[in-house]
């Protein structure tokens, strides 16, 4: 008997339209369908797959150790990340080893952030692995806010709030477009690093796009406080056009 | 009666089940499918929807006035483009004003570079647009090269290498991760940059991802001269990781 082979499908943004004809190919030929998810709930991208899924699907959630992300600096919170991988990873491969092929859902494209990559790097020395790219969720936001995003030779900068105020400026001061993510409760520091950065006048803040609940404003316009976990800060390019 | 809507559709990378579901289906309902293509030749877009198309569709083929691309900063191409753009406008307002909706195809993601853009920004005062995001040609080279890009506190780079050496090299310093588009006749420079970056021997080439003809190497055993049109460089990040 071969060994199974491991999926990694992107799921795209939030609305299951977004989902590619390979992914729902991929998920209705699977026996297996892997999922992250918070404990206690279904998980954003179990339902977004939710209209994909037959009954005949056996699902695996896997669900995170802790409630809240905390500093990725702690030592316990690094040491309860790396077991949560860990024994995900081997849940996974215990069906693989007995020739079951397994989607593993990531949400938006699997490669640019996200968990998915985790179990990636700890299954691909000892199985097979398919990736199937999806619409990242960085797409899925500056289409709601239909804003063209780079042009000619813009340089885009795709960089996480969660870092130091000084980095994000750096970072931002050679960008000609520009997509803050993660912005959550990093918040205040994304809209300062913009403003010294020139970049809040014509920065938009979007919120869950593609999915309900879905808001596209000025950043000027959103309220301070702590943005939800599916936002993020777009800055439009403005380069050469005919 | 009311004027037709304007859908920009992003067709993903080149593999026609990277299609999302709700771009075959509003391919499926509109009347009037619109594409780029060289002089000549069918097109990539048109050959990347053959399968999604009916007889019933009336196709609008937009033919580019040159063959090879020309410096931007050169007037008569600037001018050309200008012209080309401002007609195939109108060639589709025609179908609009006539009640007719219209899907503009997109390779990869309609608002990641790209000539889309050049039309909705000339049809957006005058018509109501829909923006289907796409899996951008960017997701689906890493997805190819089955590398993980961006982890934890990365910053991603996408950069055109159509800018000047010291342009390139400046905006790669503070890259965690990079891709390189538009290597074409500029390849060699885009290889110098990732070389004074210290980015060179971790570097990836992908040619003509998820189509016929995929190929995927380490930058280092790409041979000198000029790099096909469909073609990148990836730098993966290797950010923080439990």
């Amino acid at each position: 008997m071969s060994a199974g082979r491991l999926y990694g499908v992107g799921i795209g943004p939030g609305d299951p339209e977004l989902l590619t004809v390979k992914a729902t190919r991929v998920i209705a030929a699977v026996p297996v369908v892997a999922f992250f998810a918070k404990a206690g709930r279904r998980g954003n991208a179990r339902g977004i797959v939710d209209g994909w899924l037959k009954p005949s699907h056996l699902e695996l959630p896997l669900y995170y150790p802790m409630t809240t992300e905390s500093h990725f600096d702690d030592p316990p919170y690094r040491d309860a990340l790396n077991d949560f991988y860990r024994k995900s990873a081997a849940a996974i491969a215990m069906h693989l080893e007995a020739g079951r092929d397994v989607a593993l859902l990531a949400e938006g494209d699997p490669l640019l952030y996200g968990s998915f990559m985790h179990l990636f790097v700890r299954l691909r020395e000892r199985f097979a692995v398919t990736i199937v790219p999806g619409v990242s969720s960085i797409c899925g936001a500056w289409g709601a806010a239909a804003q063209a995003m780079t042009w000619g030779d813009d340089c885009l900068v795709v960089l996480p709030a969660t870092l130091p105020l000084e980095e994000l400026a750096r970072r931002l001061a050679v960008a000609d477009a520009a997509v803050i993510m993660k912005i959550g409760r990093n918040f205040a520091r994304a809209r300062e690093a913009l403003a010294m950065a020139g970049m809040a006048e014509r920065a938009i803040y979007v919120e869950r796009a593609t999915m309900d609940g879905e808001a596209v404003m000025p950043l000027e316009q959103k309220a301070e406080g702590p943005a939800p976990y599916f936002s993020l800060i777009l800055v439009p390019g403005r380069g050469r056009r005919p």
